[in-house]
């Protein structure tokens, strides 16, 4: 006689294989599939997005997890077969109170409005995209109605993507890193000791680069038996199971910095997925504590490993030796520094660790303010170019480089830009428990010695998959909750060195 | 309001959708998934056929094949309604007799009879297979007794592949076939003129050999952008939906025949697919008329085609040019000749097309005898040996290059290997006709001119799907049903020239 947990990590494991064969479509649709496929696949991942979701909310499924909760009210804590089991039952609570018409129509409203954004960015019209921003709004609001009441009408939101984040907690804690940051970018402007990044501009064989990002992500921990590389128009991981995490990463002819440092961002978010424990395969807990607690993970090994000066005293020569006509003469601080390179731009996605908060932040405030009815849709675009102004003193041409630039909101994903600013304060809130814990840090990267890390990693967060929530989890390893000051310490130290502030 | 049919073909689209992106997973597994992931992989595959079965035996899709085939029941009997449905009845019909448990039985018996054979094999220790054989042969018989009363009881077996297929028709054909091939390869070896193929086996370079093979079917037409060519341990074609549907192939470094014949024969089958009429994607109609039909279309490519003298004098200079170290000082003539060298050998997938058909005639004659309970797996060996003595005069060492050779029987398919030599006589069947609609073919192909020939099998059989069934549609198109003799005179003149007889 299974018991009620066994039941339910069935019905669970049912559910997680309809989502991952999703995520098999999806990746072969950004890797391999030929254009005439696109029709059938949409029809298909459609198909699978729906059954999924009708078994999730089957009364079956809230029936086993009522049984289950009772059955392990008494287990320990921190058993699997608590966490799992409440884990479940908020991601079943949740989805359970979103009617499934809306989500037939949410489907199609962010499936336009993708097509929509797709033709209106290049064209710079932002026009074209309104009619669709303001529906995907109007079902934003919608959606956080299906869980008042609420502290705030974006706390739903932010909820989908860090269960259990509050919006005053991101706010606080953004209100402390902007005048910082801002303060901090145009210190190094006054400084007026702008640093070369020419060197990484220059033409670098694409198969090298291939070879040479391989090698790194081995060396780091990211098991190539339980994944694999390819390549796409926009980096990502994903995860087929705890036995296949797969990462993208795109290459530039003429320039390294771009496949270099997203494939040592994606080995990050791969070596999470792979450090789950097998345990709680084909389980919703695969997928890490939360978009913030994946983000710290691959930033980690992007900046805190891969745009150091240790990281590099111990890979430059490789890499000289094998770009020898572009790097020979180029020295490590050369290339320390142009790595490191800090400048007010645009372009979020081109943004330095200097200013890229100050990208997302705009972005939040923005939110915010569409969420709680203080902003029209129609008046993103000014908006937008004030706060770019306000952070970054620079102003737009177009919406094309201003609002029209990011996919996300198209996407229907409201809630998300957060994640990754505050995946890059929990990097460095993490980082210094590490160096405490590892005293011998820079010394083991200086010698290519990442196993430590890993092995911490692995123990600390990696191994518990999303059984505790982002808060928690950070209060279990550091003592603390969500903390501002250790990144802004993290950059003021090394860009003050760099700028000689 | 929707129509019953349209009712009816949602439902189906579910199951195609279903049933596609299992195809999606095992294409992915055979080609690029890392070695971690095949047990996670396992369970999401199990999952999805589940739930395809589910769906497609549930009493909604019953219910739904009920009204519709009332609605159509005066539908022109050549439209896509009238067969779809019909189809679709029988189908479902059949699929409804098989009970779920017996289902969940058979898969759990043939993943470890798969495992058991990959290792007997090569140990060539059949009797460590031998119990798994036994329990296949046991559950096959259950399986016809589902579909009882029945003329014969191999009957269920092979309609499972060639849908109307009777066991007494492929008998009298074979019957037919069976001693004017035996005397004919007998004839071939008594003459004592031995064909050289030392000229294909030499160092060929893999990249060149993709990309001759890649232009090949190209210039036959097959579309790269509703497909895709990749490398497998197995060479194998799957359809995604009408607009994806990709080949495989596999090439050896040391002989040019493997990966050259292997892609020509998977386009034979990707352009079927791709031809499948637009009105009939997502239903179960786009797989073509039967496994027969689908190889008289990749025999056709691979042997009519591409083993015969006016497709070489259109390609064999390039080939000539890419190779010239290899064949530049080979013939046309030598070249055509070893391609078609005929050979008595112990293993099917080498074998030539004069010596096939003997291959596949044995294993059907067994298969007769073990589902007639004339015949005990435990006898197998002794049975299979004398039959590959009688028929090609050869003695296998031990039964890795006898009894054992073929996956089939392990992964349960019994009922499977005739629609092999079907296919082989209606490619030929076929040709007769086109020969005589398009009288200028051989000028046209030694023009690498195929345009002619792929419209008429589009037009003739590519557009029809599963619409007909094989012996309905090969009547359609011929005015005859399945003759063994079209072949036999094909042979027998290739042969006679390429021989002296």
């Amino acid at each position: 006689m299974p018991s009620h947990y066994e039941r339910l990590r069935n019905l669970i494991g049912t559910y997680s294989d309809i989502d991952r064969a999703g995520q098999v479509l999806d990746w072969d649709q950004q890797t391999y599939m030929p254009p005439g496929g696109a029709i059938e696949r949409a029809e298909q991942v459609s198909t699978l997005n729906r059954l999924a979701h009708e078994h999730l909310v089957s009364d079956e499924m809230g029936e086993a997890i009522e049984a289950a909760l009772h059955e392990t009210a008494n287990a320990d804590r921190d058993t699997d077969e608590h966490r799992v089991v409440r884990h479940m039952s908020r991601f079943y609570t949740k989805r359970r109170r979103i009617p499934a018409e809306w989500i037939g129509e949410w489907t199609r409203i962010t499936s336009l409005a993708q097509n929509a954004w797709e033709k209106a960015r290049p064209a710079s019209d932002f026009a074209a995209f309104l009619p669709h921003l303001e529906k995907i709004i109007d079902y934003r609001r919608q959606y956080s109605e299906f869980f008042a009441p609420y502290d705030h009408v974006y706390d739903p939101q932010l909820d989908y993507f860090e269960p259990g984040m509050k919006t005053a907690e991101v706010r606080a804690v953004f209100a402390e890193l902007r005048p910082a940051q801002v303060e901090l970018v145009q210190a190094i402007a006054d400084r007026g000791r702008p640093v070369d990044d020419a060197p990484l501009h220059q033409a670098f064989d694409i198969q090298k680069q291939w070879d040479f990002g391989v090698d790194v992500v081995t060396q780091f921990g990211y098991d190539f038996t339980r994944g694999r590389q390819d390549r796409s128009a926009h980096p990502f991981t994903t995860f087929f199971g705890l036995g296949d995490v797969r990462i993208t990463t795109r290459f530039l002819g003429d320039y390294i910095g771009s496949g270099l440092f997203s494939t040592m961002h994606e080995s990050g978010h791969a070596m999470y997925g792979q450090g789950v424990s097998p345990s709680l395969a084909r389980t919703e807990n695969i997928h890490g504590a939360s978009y913030a607690f994946h983000e710290s993970q691959s930033r980690m090994w992007e900046n805190l490993v891969g745009r150091s000066r240790p990281f590099w005293k111990a890979f430059y020569p490789k890499l000289q030796k094998t770009f020898f006509a572009q790097l020979g003469s180029v020295d490590l601080e050369t290339f320390y520094r142009a790595i490191n390179k800090v400048e007010r731009s645009l372009i979020r996605v081109e943004a330095d660790e200097a200013t890229y908060n100050l990208h997302i932040m705009l972005r939040f405030e923005l939110e915010l303010d569409l969420m709680e009815k203080r902003l029209e849709a129609r008046d993103l675009p000014e908006a937008w170019n004030r706060k770019v102004k306000d952070y970054l003193g620079l102003t737009p041409k177009n919406d094309r480089e201003g609002v029209l630039q990011d996919i996300h909101w198209s996407a229907g994903y409201v809630g998300y830009f957060p994640t990754y600013s505050l995946g890059n304060l929990i990097s460095v809130q993490l980082w210094e428990q590490i160096r405490k814990d590892l005293p011998d840090l820079e010394r083991q990267i200086e010698g290519a010695r990442f196993a430590d890390l890993l092995a911490w990693l692995r123990e600390k967060i990696h191994r518990h998959g999303a059984k505790y929530e982002p808060v928690e989890l950070l209060r279990r390893i550091t003592g603390q909750g969500l903390q501002a000051a250790p990144y802004l310490e993290y950059l003021r130290t090394k860009y003050g060195e760099i700028y000689g502030l």
